[in-house]
């Protein structure tokens, strides 16, 4: 899968795709893919009791899905849009961009975000600790608060907190460009690089980052071991095509974590508003059901619990979203995918490059005879077979009568 | 796939491979696919006992996978680069490289190399018989050495014996391109082609290879069946992206037959010495085990048998690997990957496009439910599913955690 193949696909979607009024859930349950536990053979899920999961297997038809290409382990972005369709290898988010909507900063057209890092740097420049003893987020936002919301050559500059020592600095102003390079070398000893445009259109960046970081550098004098900042991964907010102008959905987001609304509004779904647990979502999903025809819905206690190495949180997250199903099941969606971004087996304590499990249920889905929502049952009965998640969406709308033929 | 998949995936690889201490073996089985004896209904390698084989399919995950796609029946080269990781259809190998690289030549950069036969022509100069009534590899060696190492105009020219009438022929010198026509008609009754060149780069090669010709007619004239060469598939060594750069891997190659060596070669591994049993390749392997990362170990016995539609030779070469196997257990690596380069079913007597069967072992493999290394398990219930042969790298180097995040 490359690009030209992509664009091709999206391309031949957006002209067979119709308007119609059946909808479409997609729920994303984060990292549901696992390894099995050593001593039982199982899985998480595998471990999990989910009866209403497998009841739906049993009338669906199932398989396992490559978030980008067997092998590659991908970050919660790349796993996002390849389920909302869009080649993760081709449409590329910078890391600065992806950093300011994690914390969900409404970044708009033109600007320019960056990552940055507080650093420590000694009395000739060098740096000495990259992390600047990795400060508290309180401090951090303490510190952010000294350098936002200041104004270089008419661009104004906003510079949030995130975890620790990191932050994002987002360049608001016109002409800028952001092809420049890290002002972070990466290591210490060094002092930090000047910030230096890849192509004239950049120019006017690269001058205003370098006298930003100037004047962070003496705000920042006193407050050693945060005497200065880096900044890496200089990216706007990339422009994709709207899943409403390719699917001609009318699609809603609902998400409790920044980062997912962010993605998902990249795509151009309405984000919907909804509070922090699994129940709150599913809520959320019926208030909201009359107004949309497609929802992605994002759970990510599995994703966390997997990170966490805790193989029974996850079991038992898997236990209450499928307690929570049957809000889903009786607004009778048209077509109910269940899958997740990647897997995050506890066992290996980080997202891996396992593929993961799908069910896609509809009237119209073509059953198999896997009856259970598992890995090991996925992939060896799985009607689906194996597949690129890119191609998720395309059976969804399939599914949901919302393609038209393709040729005569 | 095409070109600029393979582009994106490489550079895509480059990007996140790491060193890390693990090991990969690579164990390619020539021509390990088979079709089913009618008789029994079992292919050679369902027919053959191997328990260790099936053991660590037991403990592993099975699939099934195409070296250039379904249906396309491979030449052992492009085999050999899907299993590297490099698209077949893009990493080209001109005709006369591949030659000399089956001869054990020592290409050095630069060299033009062209596949030759000895042929007859009649005393107006129509050619009779393209294959000089396939004289003996003996005569042809006794000829090529007649015409090699003559120098033209600064040039050397190489010129060895391959098998029967074939032979090869390499250029070496300053200024050869090789972008010229083959000599070789592909036909009788008519004058053997001159060459010329498509590029005015190539006009000092053409020049030399007419001239070379004419030397070559001229010594021959007495020689009768054998009084005259056709050349065919002019080429030069390639610059592949070596394995060392892409995976940073320290690769090491394990192969008794000179073509093998020269595809190993070609993607930067060191190349072992060994014997020419199964048994002191994986001799070879014990020896060496410490100082390289991943190993390529080739073994052609199974192939030679398919191609000579020996059933039964195929069936007791697979034993006699699977008795070798556990010296290759012992070593425990981190992976191992059991598959071949192609299909060479007896039945056939030559390759095949059948899908191969493939098993990884690994820690953190996500086994599946095959419990026997065999076509028919690999298809019904194979974890990998069938997938192109261009990602087993991916997935082995996954699988020895050798490969970080794609995308945050």
């Amino acid at each position: 899968m490359g690009l030209i193949n992509t664009i091709i696909n999206l391309e031949l979607i957006k002209e067979i795709a119709i308007p119609s009024p059946s909808k479409i859930v997609l729920l994303v349950i984060d990292g549901v893919g696992g390894l099995p536990n050593p001593e039982t053979e199982k899985t998480e899920l595998e471990t999990a009791n989910t009866p209403n999961l497998d009841q739906l297997a049993a009338k669906g038809i199932c398989g396992l899905t490559d978030p980008v290409a067997p092998g590659i382990t991908p970050g919660s972005s790349p796993g996002h849009l390849a389920l909302f369709g869009y080649n993760p290898v081709s449409y590329n988010i910078g890391r600065g961009v992806l950093e300011a909507i994690g914390i969900d900063f409404e970044l708009q057209p033109g600007d320019v975000a960056a990552r940055g890092n507080f650093c420590t740097v000694d009395e000739t420049g060098l740096i000495t600790d990259r992390r600047a003893g990795r400060i508290s987020t309180e401090k951090c936002a303490e510190l952010c608060q000294l350098l936002n919301r200041l104004s270089i050559d008419g661009v104004k500059v906003f510079v949030c907190p995130v975890r620790e020592h990191r932050l994002v600095v987002v360049f608001r102003g016109d002409g800028l460009a952001p092809e420049v390079n890290d002002s972070d070398p990466q290591q210490i000893g060094v002092t930090p690089k000047p910030i230096v445009a890849s192509n004239p259109e950049s120019n006017r960046l690269a001058s205003i980052a370098n006298q930003f970081i100037a004047r962070a550098k003496a705000t920042l004098a006193g407050h050693h071991p945060a005497n200065m900042v880096l900044l890496r991964g200089f990216s706007k907010h990339p422009h994709f095509p709207s899943m409403g102008e390719i699917y001609k959905l009318k699609p809603a987001a609902i998400a409790s974590y920044p980062m997912y609304r962010g993605l998902a509004k990249l795509v151009g779904m309405e984000v919907l508003k909804t509070g922090a647990t699994i129940e709150d979502e599913f809520t959320t999903l019926k208030q909201n059901y009359p107004d949309y025809d497609f929802f992605y819905l994002h759970i990510k206690g599995t994703d966390s619990a997997g990170e966490d190495g805790d193989f029974k949180r996850k079991v038992q997250i898997l236990e209450q979203i499928d307690k929570t199903l049957p809000e889903l099941i009786s607004l009778e969606p048209d077509v109910v995918v269940v899958t997740g971004d990647h897997s995050t087996p506890a066992l290996l304590k980080g997202h891996s490059w396992h593929p993961l499990p799908i069910l896609l249920y509809s009237k119209w889905c073509r059953p198999d005879r896997v009856s259970e929502f598992s890995e090991s049952a996925c992939a060896s009965s799985g009607g689906l077979g194996r597949f690129p998640a890119t191609q998720i969406m395309t059976l969804a709308m399939a599914n949901a009568l919302k393609l038209t033929k393709f040729g005569a």
